[in-house]
């Protein structure tokens, strides 16, 4: 496919979906799985990380708020200033359909508030 | 991947992705081919449809208003009460990066404006 994934101000959800995720020293967390649209308003609800045993974390899908991922060009990839051990805590997806629903939204913002870039 | 990728409220750019778009009648105009974000703000800007030649459109990337697509079940698709003269006389991306910037999503809403649903 060679129409453009990608401006200034947009990018494709195709080309966000597989890039990877990494920590301030560049080390690779996980990738981007998705990312999770409100139907009715149109906003982007979250992001979807997925990590593949990397760092000890397991096999697990961390939904992040959008404001987090920060590409970074020479990196080839998002990069995220929050720790390790907070992604660790913060909630996840597992294999089943609840959390999906009920305040995650609100639980991510709630989890993340502190390493979000100011408004 | 058996994780969910659709709630009452959200829906996973996967899962929007490859969807039929359907005219009312039910006959297929064309799929999603990708929906393009707003890096800075997180909004969706608007959703790309492919379409396979059907129907004589041709081989273009149509972008249309989210707020233009309503998931049906029954029919297993996106139904758009857009005419197919409107959808011809519409934006177009075509193979070049110009058209996906400068003023795009303006053109979108204005053209389409009056097949959107009331807010």
């Amino acid at each position: 496919m060679n129409s453009p994934d990608e401006t200034i101000t947009l990018i494709s959800a195709g080309k966000v979906q597989g890039t990877p995720v990494l920590d301030p020293e560049g080390r690779t967390l996980g990738e981007i799985y998705d990312v999770m649209l409100e139907k009715r308003t149109g906003r982007i609800a979250y992001a979807v990380m997925s990590f593949g045993g990397v760092l000890g974390i397991g096999k697990k899908y961390h939904p992040l708020p959008w404001a987090a991922l920060k590409y970074v060009p020479d990196a080839g990839g998002y990069m995220i200033g929050i720790p390790k051990d907070d992604l660790e805590k913060g909630p996840t997806i597992e294999n089943t359909a609840t959390p999906w629903e009920n305040g995650m939204a609100e639980a991510i913002e709630k989890h993340y508030r502190g390493w979000l870039p100011a408004a």
